[in-house]
């Protein structure tokens, strides 16, 4: 089974080069399931329902979030109607959406995908190590899932490898996102879980994390904000993660990062060209 | 001329492949600089003198540092005799060492080096855009320094791409450390300055930020320490930038990442080989 | 019913007082329960069953902790058959001992102490909202206990005074811990619950937050470690909230600082003298 | 010389204490000089010029800031006429305003007045202590000023108790803003200055930090906005500290602390009554 991940989609830029580009992939490469970071689709900053349906019609399977699920304010709504969209399964009891939900892909297989926020450097959250173990505990792979997508929205590294090593054998995929830069440790763990510490943002990388440079560089110099923040406007870089998974097993058999578009250094996965 | 940043060497691991590696890769690529994080040398912890004078014998031209600095107590006293070690310039003034040096290279050229530690989510410094400014600007490039390497040792992307722009022009390469995961986002800037948000650690990657997974893994499930952080004993990946400057302007022509050995994708730079 | 809240002992000095000083307010002011935090008691660091014991002697019916809890490791021991030991409830699953516990108070009433730990700049644990709420809603006051003794062991004032009014009507207390500084704010929130957003530490004022002022002063000024933290060796200020509940309600009705000793302004509850 | 320093004020109900009762203050115990710390005086959140006039007009010989500073966006421009207004010295170079300012006191005496921002749990700033220090160095103490007022607005009991013991005789007092929690440890440390870890907020304290309790409390427990902070609007306690020094040596003799108002325990100097 052939698996894309992209990472977070900043702005209009960001959006562009998917709705460009996602069709002819899915298609090229023959993708059974595609998931995508959206938690700064909108202006950097959370996703409306227009946009999640733009990604959906551009051929994403499923929506996750982020520290920036509700910027949006619309999205604590729709999410509710929206049973591709994923918000962090840590959030408190009662929260708005879900965090996690079992999907069709496109040969028929089925797909948990789950996303959980980290907590060193991030606001205050219940444990997501265990969090993510309950979901996996009650849809495992193989007996209730032919494959399982973990995207752990965390700052850090450490929290990032050890939410990868924890499941490792028990997810298709962990995957981090948030910091907006590619790391390129992409590998398959010991037990069988393809890896990636972040997948990096899908924006334009002559910026900071996505934004125009000059009111970042004003609040690091001067510590006092002048203007509010907007998302770089040239062409973004399309980065994931792809994977291939055995169909007996769910985990992973050949990982390789993607990066298209954009000041980046391009990579396509060799073995699916 | 020709420069090789590698990230963080953690442990015995991290040691073995550069001492291992590092000579030939001088030779077969005709380094003329070297420089290498060495913060996390001596067992993940600091530097001792030992260590460093067997990267220097290895071919490190420069040893950078970072939040590990004084983990060895013995380097707050080598480090004054130690005219190749570089710790953060924003330390408080009377801090032993030095953070900056304007070294010789192979070929004869003038290498500033320069090491900074990023605020965000960081032990409280001053202003390391600021400090770094004035080091530029007491040895500029092209006037006073034929290449100059700002080591920015950040946990953050923003500050790292804040810090890479706000240097854009006036250094060869700013390169981040810390992560311990190298990013894929290296680039050469607008304004010609070679960039990557972090070069990641050399060192083993089946592992929790290079160290041996179970205590960490121990301490994010359960809150309690249980013993000491040990560095992780498979083998290594030596993970740097490769850099190659114009020598009329000191600034980036050709960028590439360096992965070698361990269980990452390998990457060697095409323009070298 | 009478009760003694005393805030973090801190080291020799703070351990001093309490056991001088303590049986004779029992007595004078015919204290029915008396709850202490400990987690500094054992040089600063942590508590020891010997220690525990001493307390208990001295005429603590309870002891809590803090994020000090594990500091002398024989704590994640003793504290199984420390029954009067309360540790912050919002640890993991699993974590040894206990977070909150129902006990006998003096004059035979029924008192709940449950300790919690803030999130807002301290370590990541689960909502502590939430795991108090639920403490006190499997032994609610007046129907299972006669009064009900919450330690909130948080840095920020903001989170303490949530939790008081968060638990207003439903705890016959609720005090702040861990900053070491009381605060003059004590008040009975209009539903009726006793109020402090900290209670204080018990030990040397002429000090860093109950240390020897030169090490703290050595890193504030020159953000390197030069020794061990050691605990004040000066005399110690008692601080502590004495509150007076309603036998029928389990509310509080009056309240008052209580400072003993030491370099402080002395306070005594006007209305038990 | 009779100096008070009063707390942040919080919004409007802050803003009516302080302007029924400083006048009175003023006259009934003979003040020479007061300092208001206004970082919240506009509904909350930074200062308006309105605003600080009406505090001029009150009495209040200074006002002092914090990490609130420019939430009123006019404050980056009125601040540079506003010779009395003092915002925290450890911003960049070229903020506007000034961190330190040499003011006379009713009786003639030349006040020092400098304010600065911790860095634990704050934003990062260059080192306040040094900073601190080297303008007190400008204008010491006997020589250049008759006294000597220290605001640091800083979270941590032990950031400000080390900023107490550092300026121990050197300046008449220094006290900590920002938690708005009065704190009982005002004390006249070793060598002669007064200190106190925090004044506490002058506002209403049947509230979270000065707001009205949903919201903060929405916050704590869902982790996500409903809506903006409001000051809480119920009667307010002015919070302050008074101070008296010798007009030999710019040192403390008393300190008391003051509470009148709201919901708080009435506190006022017993030796100016
Ligand atoms: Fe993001
Ligand atoms: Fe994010
Ligand atoms: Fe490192
Ligand atoms: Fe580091
Ligand atoms: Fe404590
Ligand atoms: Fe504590
Ligand atoms: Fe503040
Ligand atoms: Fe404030």
């Amino acid at each position: 089974m052939r698996i894309l991940f992209i990472g977070d989609v900043v702005g209009r830029s960001g959006r562009s080069i998917v709705l460009e580009r996602l069709p002819g992939l899915i298609g090229d490469w023959s993708l059974d399931f595609v998931v995508v970071n959206g938690e700064n689709a909108a202006g950097g900053f959370g996703i409306t329902e227009l946009i999640y349906h733009d990604l959906l019609a551009a051929g994403a399977d499923a929506v996750t979030l982020g520290n920036h699920s509700w910027d949006q304010r619309e999205a604590l709504v729709f999410i509710d109607r929206a049973e591709r969209l994923v918000r962090p399964v840590n959030y408190p009891p009662g929260t708005p959406g879900r965090g996690a939900a079992l999907l069709e892909a496109r040969n028929g297989a089925r797909v948990l995908v789950t996303n959980a926020m980290g907590r060193v450097f991030m606001e205050p959250l219940d444990d997501p190590f265990a969090a993510v173990e309950r979901e996996l505990a009650a849809c495992p792979l193989r007996d209730a899932a032919d494959a399982v997508v973990v995207d752990f929205h965390a700052e850090t590294t450490s929290e990032k490898q050890a939410m990868g090593h924890f499941l490792d054998g028990k997810a298709s995929l962990v995957v981090g996102t948030h910091t907006h830069a590619p790391t390129a440790d992409h590998q398959i763990l010991p037990h069988g879980t393809a890896f990636q510490s972040d997948v990096g943002m899908t924006g334009d990388y002559n910026s900071v994390i996505g934004m125009a440079k000059d009111e970042p560089l004003n609040r690091f110099l001067r510590r006092i904000p002048g203007s509010r923040f907007e998302p770089a406007a040239g062409p973004a870089t399309l980065c994931g993660l792809a994977v291939e998974t055995d169909d007996r097993t769910g985990l992973a058999v050949r990982v390789a990062a993607v990066r298209i578009g954009g000041v980046l250094e391009p990579a396509v996965p060799a073995f699916w060209s």
